[in-house]
């Protein structure tokens, strides 16, 4: 088959890994890691989450972080916002794009954000028409497209009506989550399927759960329907919400590492990569669950 | 594209799970544990090695445990042989079909079996005539098909001409082995376009390990190939003896977690799958590294 020469990963483990690690990182370690993560060719990374650190502690310190940071000028840094008042936070911070979140099931929307589907798109609406005012690009994440944790399969009309009123209020990157690591290739094969007919695959970023080790299967899958934008997270950092003690994000490095072993560039450089692991795995002062990473543990 | 509607998992965890394993496990649980398999539908045992017990003392007891099964008539039982004399002790075990090895690189060869490839030939040929005069069918495994611990990278051609020859002798199937898992699915795809010209797609079996993580990915495209018979141990059991504390073989559960997910039959049935896997974790003391024995660790 033909695949792709090239392919962008988006490093989201400093907000969707460490939201999900029970132990709060320190924020200068937070700060020495994006910094290292932004000298390994990653072009761009989700630096943390304006939300109330009521819900998320871990990222409390997100103003913290984004000013505390060195900017690489070739790195987009983003924040994801829940609201008006996240927004304005990130504004603030000027971070370079934000990115705005829903279900794909009424559900784990009513779960995760504490509104009803109906409710949650006119604060969307708002905070994507007033980021776009403010010269940022907005991303937008559905989560809960392969499947739900409380209702089990999700119709496809059912999560594209999701994105197609995301993508009707200004996104520019509709990011499709598998929030709970349930999709199969063929999964993926059916819904993009579908989904490509709708969209620009360029505008279509994947992102997908290792909890039952299908990630790089369903990459790959997608890599045939020439999706080439996939959200990682560094050593798989972050588990599971939903299965304690499973894996997380698919991990940036046994992404990298498949796709440096396909010929097929990333722009990434993977010892690099492993060192900016290590300064969040000896911060955690436990064994990140990427293979990698259990190679790379066992070595020593 | 086109799926197959139903795969052949052959279960290779009692013995190349095993005799990777440091501890030894009792005769009373192998047993135990070979009978459970024997019930959860799997079509296919590697039960155990008759290999000299000085080299593989984990699989010491070779004919105690092959004596000491229930046989399920619905069930293959095989067992690797490495000689002569192997062959000699698996026979009087009765066996239903034996296996023969031997790696594609010059120095994996050398160094797992002490012999040249060409000096392993007709050792093999023997063997391999031997058994089929005495009735029984004979699988062939080539190690290092798609990378070797001490060469690298391995032609193609160099891992053909094995293959040839173990036909040439008359072994039923083939099944190639990603001894260290460095196979990424691109790899996979351009040496089964190649295979699968001298070779009917029936007799080709896949031997994963999952290393790097890629073991599913790669299974994925093989099956794109019309690929349906896979080699795979319960709860990744194993591990990988160059890695130590890496993944070992392609974990049965996951496999047929996925391919349930696909609607993809193997005539397994997944709670009887893990009820085995607790026998052989709860004798190893310590968790099977697969994700769903990750997540039913997590669980409890």
């Amino acid at each position: 088959m033909k695949w792709p020469e090239k392919i962008i990963i988006k490093e989201v483990g400093p907000r969707d890994g460490l939201q999900n690690e029970k132990r709060i990182v320190p924020t200068d370690v937070k700060i020495d890691w994006i910094n290292a993560l932004s000298n390994t060719g990653l072009s761009y990374i989700e630096a943390t989450s304006f939300v109330n650190p009521k819900w998320i502690p871990q990222l409390g310190d997100a103003m913290e972080v984004v000013k505390g940071i060195e900017r690489n000028p070739d790195v987009t840094y983003a924040a994801l916002v829940p609201n008006k008042r996240g927004l304005e936070s990130a504004l603030e911070a000027n971070i370079d794009e934000v990115s705005v979140f829903m279900s794909a099931s009424e559900s784990h929307n009513q779960n995760n954000i504490n509104k009803s589907i109906a409710d949650t798109y006119p604060v969307l609406r708002e905070v994507i028409e007033e980021a776009i005012r403010n010269g940022k690009t907005v991303r937008g994440y559905v989560s809960t497209v392969f499947g739900c944790p409380y209702e089990g399969d999700v119709p496809f009309e059912q999560a594209l009506r999701v994105c197609d009123q995301l993508f009707d209020y200004g996104i520019h990157e509709l990011s499709l989550g598998d929030t709970i690591g349930v999709a199969s290739p063929m999964q993926v094969e059916q819904f993009l399927e579908v989904a490509l007919k709708r969209y620009d695959k360029s505008k279509v970023a994947l992102h997908f759960h290792d909890t039952r080790g299908m990630a790089l299967a369903n990459i790959v899958k997608s890599l045939e329907y020439g999706i080439v934008t996939f959200d990682a997270s560094l050593g798989g950092l972050g588990g599971c919400p939903y299965a304690p003690g499973a894996s997380g994000n698919v991990a940036t490095d046994d992404l990298v590492h498949m796709l440096d072993k396909m010929g097929i560039e990333t722009g990434i450089d993977a010892e690099k990569l492993m060192q900016a692991s290590l300064i969040i795995q000896n911060s955690l002062q436990t064994p990140l669950p990427s293979h990698q990473m259990a190679v790379f543990n066992a070595s020593k």
